[in-house]
């Protein structure tokens, strides 16, 4: 295998890192390979913003209640003791708490009294998918965020923020929660599109060269909009009975947000199926190239064996030892014989030209069917 | 294959075009190559017309509140001071402005306020698969299309509200949404009678042509079907939603209207339908031809092996060099090798026939394939 | 393609003969290929009956309000005027008279004020499958059928009118409009037996004789139960909405005999449904008989070659003219040769044997597995 | 093939022997092939039995009203008469009577005024698959069951009611019904149990012996369990409006027994749903194991052509006739070029060996594929 | 068949072990082979704790009622009195006995009275998937469980009770039968580990060699897979009707972990459901390779026999015994001879080169094949 080759294996581990079976619900297990946690706080009102980095989870205590809006923006979930900090200052429900570190959620919307816990899935590709669950508690006056990785799609988000553009400082943690979900959702876009490049890609090199390279590509393109599927498809459900539910926490105007958000959400959905479509059609394009391919070796090989075997078997006839041959003492039996060797090679070349199979069906692409 | 076969790839940028992930909700973000927008403006009443090119759209405020109906009929999405002005006069919902310029919405349709916003998916079928955006809002009195191009299927409505046939100019603006609507789903048709005559041509193409663009047309009805589908298929849940939700906006009369446009979109549903399990009988159609094809040629090579390989050998027999071989000496050594070879080939023919295989089972079609 | 071949493209113009785009709603298009009105008049009650053939529509005002039940039985669409006539008089719907010539509509029903309009698909088979749509209006005395061609299933329903049989003169029209419809489900069962009965052949065939004309039946078959599933699927939905509605013009007594229609409407779904399967099984059964039989070919091929192609390099060997080759002037060196040619060819026999391939796996059928 | 193999014929008839389209609606078509009836009659209440074969219905009237519960247990529907006078005694509506004769019906349960009628499907295998249709009665004191043909899975519960064993002689009717129908659910397990080892042994058939009976006995599982499906489906669903109608005539002592019949009815669905998607994954292992196969034969073809033609040209150099060939005139120059066509055949072994090709891939199954 | 290959023939056992049909419902039929039972008794409160191994199960009368939660954990299904005395004790309903011997139920909830009776399917991985049924008795102060066999996933449950870890033994019995169930439930996600590890062996395993044994852990892995679908949607159901029941047995704070439980259980789902899909995924990539490589031998074929057929006849004609073949006395006859045969042979390899069969399409994977 090469290194290249094990790109896609980490998406099956799907079922791993999981609380031991039979172990206290709300346990909270910590993956020792996660990174430590990194603390950013944002508080802000429609004419006040303040952006800090905490080092330690205690001093978010003194900025609560001082700002409409907290947002405690953390990644890295490694270490146990800062993210039970933050919940037992914010009163986190422990089961919330266990699914936030694992992190192999489906997307959901659970209620918890107060406040009200979300996962999503969060995509990136860059060479490779990448998938990261984002958990968001929302109360009325905070938005919490917890990420497994630094690095995320809120940037364009956060200078929204520091730069009061558009409408988030004027309104409540509710708003802020939409935004984050809407930009995760719509990370999504840029990963189809690459996707959608490849499938273009694939369709001529299935079509006309059907290596090994080429199904594996196609086993991968499979792989991968399985895996966006199972990240996006809860999304929808979740973003549903958010829409359902009627939650106080969340004002009419959020809601009409919300409903373009669940309008994106089905949009994916329905690209990536359309996607899903189109990747079972190349395979079987794969295969009857191969199939093709199999037709045409067959064919040159028939050609060849038809045209030469009787013509071999001709010359034997006459490399026979026998004394009474009269034909092999004429003065123009040689020459007699290549001109019958020579008629029924053309016989047999005629046979195949009419049958149509001396013309490829598999030639390589020429200019009129390129992209 | 043809120039024509560029067609499918527009198809795929599907998930191109987007906002930014993260930018503020609500903002327009207009596509460099659109075309620059033409509006025209329709006002009528049951007794009175008037048609007209606009150079601005300042210039609609003097025609409101003068006409029962007003359509201001525009193309091209390509200045984004014009569609802000047309938003503003008419009051429409910034989240349904960002989902006209982003032309890749799924059909739908969202109720604001006092206004109807409904997308549909407008098909023509020229050498390729063209599908084009219309966006649609319906208020009290006006009725407001944006297209992303110019042409459309509307022309033989705008003769009947010119020349007042039929009851267009007596009923109100939901009647011009239907009429429009409705000319949206018929225009459908057209479309799948080109593909159904494709399926035709393409049912005996794969059974006695199997090519490599008959496959390659597979692939791309497939492709197109598909995308037909994607169009259509939210078609029929707006109309549905449309027909449940019981809006003042529409009369009762027009909803018996729009029932019969959700009627001809669940036939076109179904026809699609139809025509994708057709095409996927195709890729059957098409790949056991190949299987046969390939047979047939093993056949063949066999055949000649078959029969050629022995008498080779027997040739090769008295063609070795020992000296003690009496019957190379004999006076009808000769003619009875021959003889014997043609015994030998002709009890491999007689064997073949028996088993069938002298007859190609990939002739052309005969009467015999009657039912 | 022969003549026989065309028989299925018919059912692909589904798309076709449709209104243009843009027309105004409830325009007639009337087909120009259409066959003329005949028109029929029942006019019955418990113990009167009249049979009457008109020859203009205006006729049938003097039959109204004098019987209970009266049945206007249309025969041909190829009439504007006639049709016309007769939608004025009972007041019938535009948009219905539209679906009753545009003749590619979906089974449905809808309420039109004090009348009801119901669309149904009746088949026959007579060489190959033919699918006529007949409009039926039923009002509170009357009973309206439009068929596209002469000839129909309800010669034995007009028997039991015309005689008094059953309990039809004693009710209603609506049992009357009862009668019709279980005529045309009660059709399916005679043309589905035909299909069974292919399908039963077609069994043997696929699995014995993979040709293509095989090939070719398999794909009507599914092109055939694809048209009967888009016929009697909507039908099922129309009967149940029949049924749920709870209209006043249909009797409870009534209702309980389209609940027995309706059952048998949901048993025909069920063997189209199971035929369909079959038939894709029917498709694997001949591809998996190819590859036998390729493999048979394959294997023939095998054992010629191998067998004779290593003799032939004996005998090369002794054919090679090498002064020093001491064995040519053995006394029994060609005896000798002869033997070692005849052992090797039996090792290899003994061989192919031994790995089973001496056995055909695709015997021609035999006596037991006959039908 | 064997004589049993006759046996998958007779379900394609599922849409035969149907009253003739447009007969009056409860006309009884006796089949001349049916059985003529035989009657037997149960009369009991906790302490008292009777027991009774009637050659004449008129007997029942005799028994009526002195039992609570009255069973008469009809086999065979060969005579008209007899169903009638039945009919008649007991008030059983016409149109449930024309499905007892009619017996391709789905199962389901109607309510007709004062008794429910039930269509239930008995099945045995017996060398092969048999399922006979069971129309079921229930009064409010009796229980009348049709069957086609003698024989049953009932004898368990006539002993128990013959002995006072368990709860059944104290029930009233409805528990009788219900233990009819529950010996009709659990007459499917044996039948699977069969399946299920069929197609344990069709497992190791198609992996390791391809063969057309293999495919053939594949396809009928196919048919099998498609019958079996047919027949079960519509069962669930009828016991399901059963329990949720909410009857009279059912007591809640016997809807909780119900519920646990219907808890059997969903087990054997998806048993029955296992089976089939094990048996299309049987075809796959089955085609899969014939590409292995055909792989075989064309690796040993291509060992002995390749290892043999090259060897045969060289001896083919040398019995060529040229004057001035120099080694023809060595004294080793025979042992050189054995030695040389030596070389050459190594070679290809080892280039064959290191391919892999020497290694059969479809030995009978050794120790190496643990999992 | 070898020892280990018939590990997956017990799974196909699941319609096996019936009462026989038309027992009297609630009958115990006793599989013999079952192991003999063994009870564990625990009782506790949030400060007190008993442990008990009991040899006869009338000793349970005497822990009733002396503590908030009694847990009568019986492991082995053997003996009938033993079973019937626990169902007397505790008035267990006989139709729920007979489930729980009956252990090829589907997971479900049942409400008798006022005890729940819950059945669920643990799993564990040991060699080969292993399913047993335990089925679940809550009541207001205890709860049973029946095992089939000793061992199971309870054991850091029981810890948790021994040790008063967690909240466990402040709660009540409803909380105990959460805890089960949950362990349960998690008893999936180390198997699911085990076949996700399966999966990617095999995707390398199917692209490079497509052995039988390959093909054989394919079609295990969707047996197992099927089997384990089997288990767990069922399992759905019954948690999703636990929580919808609104049962006074179900505290509001345990229904909270129910939820969570029932959140596992769709991630399980979703996980066996894509594996499903990777799996048939698989088969595709195995078939394909099959292809590939059937591809690759007739290559080989194809560029031997091409190169040496032609020479070979080549040299066949100046093999022959013609007297007046000039070129035969030629000084340079041979080794012009000779170079028209290297010429020929060289032309076909550029052909062969150029066609690019030259170059192996199924190479061991290089770097080449990145995305």
């Amino acid at each position: 295998m090469s290194k290249n080759h094990k790109r896609r294996f980490p998406r099956l581990t799907l079922a791993r890192r999981r609380t031991p079976p039979g172990s206290a619900p709300g346990t909270l297990t910590i993956d020792p390979a996660a990174p430590k946690p990194e603390i950013r706080l944002f508080a802000y009102s429609a004419d006040a913003f303040l952006e800090q980095k905490l080092s330690d989870p205690a001093q978010i205590a003194q900025y609560r209640n001082k700002y409409p809006v907290l947002w405690i923006d953390l990644d890295g979930l490694g270490d146990e003791s800062v993210l039970k900090s933050i919940a037992t200052q914010f009163n986190l429900h422990p089961l919330a708490m266990e699914d936030v570190v694992n992190v192999h959620q489906r997307s959901k919307v659970d209620q918890y009294g107060d406040h009200l816990y979300m996962v999503s899935r969060m995509v990136t590709f860059n060479d490779r998918l990448h998938a990261e669950q984002v958990s968001l508690f929302l109360g009325r006056d905070f938005v919490i965020t917890f990420q497994e990785h630094p690095g995320d799609v809120f940037d364009p988000l956060r200078d929204r923020i520091r730069t009061n553009k558009g409408r988030i400082r004027k309104l409540a943690a509710d708003f802020l929660a939409y935004s984050l979900i809407d930009a995760i959702i719509d990370s999504y876009f840029p990963v189809l599109e690459t996707y959608g490049e490849s499938i273009e890609t694939l369709e001529d090199h299935a079509a006309f060269k059907p290596d090994r390279p080429c199904m594996t590509r196609i086993h991968d393109l499979r792989h991968d909009l399985l895996a966006l599927r199972r990240a996006i498809w809860p999304q929808r459900e979740s973003l549903n009975s958010l829409l359902r539910l009627e939650l106080p926490l969340i004002t009419p105007e959020t809601r009409l947000y919300l409903r373009d958000a669940y309008d994106h959400c089905v949009q994916i959905i329905d690209i990536i199926e359309t996607y899903r479509e189109l990747t079972s059609g190349l395979m079987e394009v794969y295969l009857s190239s191969l199939s093709n391919r199999l037709n045409e070796v067959m064919k040159v090989l028939t050609i060849i064996a038809t045209i030469f075997i009787p013509l071999s078997f001709i010359a034997g006839v006459w490399g026979m030892n026998f004394q009474h041959m009269p034909e092999l003492r004429w003065t123009f039996g040689y020459p007699l014989a290549i001109t019958l060797m020579a008629l029924t090679a053309l016989a047999f070349l005629i046979y195949f030209w009419r049958k149509g199979w001396l013309t490829s069906t598999v030639d390589p692409p020429t200019n009129d069917h390129k992209q």
